[in-house]
């Protein structure tokens, strides 16, 4: 017999609507018309204005025949236009692609015709590459220009420009939301380091979720002035976009990650928070100490992509900037996990809460699971922070799949869990650690070397600046460390120093046969590019 | 042809999961285990002991035989028990059932039926009434009592005390998350003035999000520190259970509400924040001055209900209390609407402030959709401060629907919306302002006459301490409205200068024909009890 709490008792308009991100701006242009949603230089804009040019931009998708599942692209830096994107192409149906700026035109032109783009909006600083892309689709979009009175150089492009793109649409559109929150609201391509990128679909529950989660995980205040030190065509900004919006925020948008634009902005809006890669801390760290003094609030700051290192730390420290470390995939929205902080690890000498800090953590409050699992067993690794495992993760904020792609996508979700490539320890306290990528693991005589633990004891070394350890083929060993180093101004030391060193600090098989200097190729997020030095390891 | 974004990106263990507030727990037992999840008197539990504690409670009670489904009751003041109820019993796929400790035996005995209740938890002080109740049930409940230390009298009455239930079940139990988000988590009956009390069944997707809601509509930090000074039998206790695993906070759990108890409370637990009813603000006003300092930091107080008086809130703002003030029904899981404050009417005189507050507000962060409609024709009224309409709530935090009740439940959803019986107003700024119950509506002449209107007038007389106004029957005008009131002590007017001030201070019709000196009635939670002053003047 039926339980009489499932009889009668369906869902209907009033009991259920789809979860969105859109409710949130809805809700801060209709509660706090008049706070500030947006600063880029001069520029002030309150939540009610945003609100209305999102619904014009809406509006006017509609009218250029954009509709639900079609892909809206934006080849754009941290400007306003960013952030109306973000709701305004959902709100339209449609799924926002954001576009790695940093790319060359044929990625651009893969990610234009894999995503079936419609309308891409981009900023003149692109126009070469974009012009370049769009040259080799069949079915070309329509190019609108964001005219950014900060950039001059560069071409238009496009058949017109954003402002009177707008200006076609209206700005009391009657917007939907989606009429099920499975519906995607974004596409994302991973970097790809081999292969073709593969296209992250996510979806507005997801995107909702995780920016509560944000705000909880995060421990954030109502009213944040929030800092665009992180593209926000790097998973929807970690979904910060919409994480402002439920927070009433302000969004202080950046052309381009200056230490002195950063710390100008800091002081003249009393920033609260920002993101950024480690590069962005390093950056500041390094800063002047004219730019660094006068500021007297708090600076909240989530770094992900590699752990923040002590004396970064301690620089922030002094700073009075609070650093949370966070660490997540495009395909979890961003931050999924975070180095929930202890009160008492303040105590903690500088060395071991960098220490402490340096690990991923804990599941966000909105990711359901997360475990270190042997891939072949499926079974948790002991909580003894030496086996190593992989990164699994299971819950809400786990994307939908690979857009066309289902063989990569079953991959991934193997076993019911999303594999995320990532090698990691799980300490007693239950916080993870990652030790390296799968495809990072150096494999020596069948031992497993990690790639990042030899890295930390050549950053111990003082005469380095940059370290990245990869495989190098070898045809007894299979494969030996090589490490590629950058070191500081000033220092000399030897190939043969180096490899002394790492033998008296390592077990022996783990310090590298091989060490090359010089400059470390990067990502455009500062992430050092580990595919290149194993592709110019085997030149060696 | 289908959209690429839905073809082989369906649903699958790794990327959905139910929502739960039940995920709450389980992180901060496993991210803080150490951190104090419980006290009562000198009573300390952290969250890895109250997350086992739960554990063997749910498998305790799926080895008593409740399973899915299945309804325990709680006969319960706010007692640490309480707590671990609200994860226990969904661990166990049952569904929560918070007895009002006020009611009377004929009433609980009602809901025990009505709800088939399989398991009853009770204190000593209402086992009076629960061995009553029970006397009138063909199929009786398990009854295991709770024995509250603080509480002396009364007897057991259950088969099984609490602890000795705990000690049956496994504090490692696998319990699992509900396999669908729409399955209910509790029941709760309204207080019904008329008729037979109705059973609002609520589902864990609602409590997850309302939980999620009251942290982010009420600013909450992390780690708070929350006093229960209201009764978690109401609607869960407004989901403040929850909320305060979402923050890894501390419940300090309180049997009676007392001024000298709150106060203790505060300083010595450093409370951040308390929910209640007007009359726990109006306890605390009038503590003794010895009581009330000594406090430094600022406590944050939700209450609902009924909008804070002037000189409440001025007392409060002595105190660096923060009010804020919230609105919602059992129907919406408690607070659903908070009139959201503005810095800028900091800077208002203190009446202004307190008319401002006086406002329920906009829709809270999760709920989707507030507005004053008017019920026939299903338009929003204007915005104009004035034109009275009934709050129609639509969202994710509404209720499934009344159990057992399907005309009730269809009546309450009609036309898409959840009809609360509550008339309003909408300023020109959105918030909206009750003016009334449906029923408390008095219609003389064909003309609306709104009580509480009427109320704030009198509220206003130096003398008058208390004040509610009702309608009375009349063979002219079909009804007039018939004030009772509570005068200060030392005060000294009649009738007839109550009617004169009255008339002085209003439309003539809307002035009380007929005015009561005399204590009021009220509920349990300090709500005055209109439909027996109903009563009553029908008899005058």
């Amino acid at each position: 017999m039926a339980s009489p709490y499932s009889i009668d008792l369906d869902k209907n308009a009033a009991n259920f609507t789809p979860l969105s991100p859109l409710t949130f701006i809805e809700r801060a242009a209709s509660v706090y018309p008049e706070r500030t949603a947006v600063i880029y230089g001069e520029l002030r804009r309150n939540w009610a204005d945003t609100y209305a040019r999102c619904r014009r931009f809406a509006s006017a998708l509609r009218r250029r025949g954009v509709g639900d599942d079609d892909t809206v692209a934006l080849m754009l830096p941290n400007l306003p236009a960013m952030v109306e994107a973000h709701f305004a192409i959902p709100m339209a149906g449609a799924v926002i692609l954001g576009l790695n700026i940093r790319l060359d035109a044929d990625m651009i032109a893969f990610q234009l015709k894999h995503g079936n783009v419609k309308v891409l909006f981009t900023d003149r600083e692109f126009s070469a590459t974009v012009r370049d892309a769009v040259a080799q689709l069949d079915d070309k979009p329509l190019i609108v220009d964001v005219d950014d009175p900060a950039y001059e150089d560069g071409e238009f492009i496009g058949e017109l420009d954003y402002e009177a793109f707008l200006r076609e649409g209206d700005p009391d559109f009657e917007w939907q939301l989606p009429n099920d929150e499975w519906r995607a609201i974004s596409l994302g391509y991973t970097s790809g380091t081999t292969g073709d990128p593969k296209g992250v679909v996510t979806h507005h529950r997801g995107a909702y979720l995780n920016a509560v989660s944000n705000a909880l995980g995060w421990n954030m205040d109502a009213f944040p002035v929030y800092l665009w030190t992180l593209p926000m065509f790097h998973c929807n900004g970690w979904c910060f976009p919409w994480t402002l919006a439920a927070l009433n925020g302000t969004s202080v948008c950046l052309r381009a990650v200056r230490a002195d634009a950063i710390f100008d902005a800091i002081k003249r809006h009393k920033v609260t928070n920002l993101c950024g890669a480690p590069i962005v801390l390093s950056l500041m760290a390094n800063a002047d100490d004219e730019l660094k003094s006068g500021i007297e609030h708090q600076v909240n700051i989530m770094t992900a992509a590699a752990a923040p290192p002590p004396p970064i730390l301690e620089a922030m420290a002094r700073l009075n900037f609070k650093v949370t470390h966070a660490y997540g995939l495009t395909e979890t929205y961003g931050p999924a996990v975070v180095c929930a902080w202890h009160d008492e690890w303040d105590e903690l000498p500088i060395t071991e809460q960098a220490e402490m800090k340096a690990r991923q953590g804990v599941r966000y409050p909105m990711l359901e699971k997360l475990v270190v699992m042997d891939p072949e067993t499926m079974h948790p690794v002991p909580r003894d922070g030496e086996t190593i495992g992989e990164i699994m993760f299971r819950g809400n904020i786990v994307m939908k799949g690979y857009l066309k792609n289902p063989s990569a996508t079953t991959r991934a979700f193997e076993g019911g869990y999303f594999h995320s490539g990532d090698l990691a320890v799980c300490h007693p306290d239950g916080y993870i650690e990652i030790r390296d990528r799968s495809k990072d693991v150096i494999i020596s005589g069948g031992e497993n070397i990690s790639s990042i633990e030899v890295e930390a004891v050549l950053y111990r070394h003082p005469a380095v600046l940059e370290a990245a350890v990869v495989a190098m083929p070898d045809d007894k060993w299979g494969e030996t460390p090589c490490a590629f180093l950058t070191l500081r101004d000033g220092t000399d030391v030897s190939e043969q120093d180096m490899i002394d060193y790492c033998r008296d600090n390592m077990a022996r098989f783990k310090a590298p046969r091989k060490v090359v200097f010089g400059e470390l190729p990067k990502t455009s997020t500062g992430k050092i590019q580990k595919f290149e030095l194993r592709e110019r390891a085997k030149q060696l």
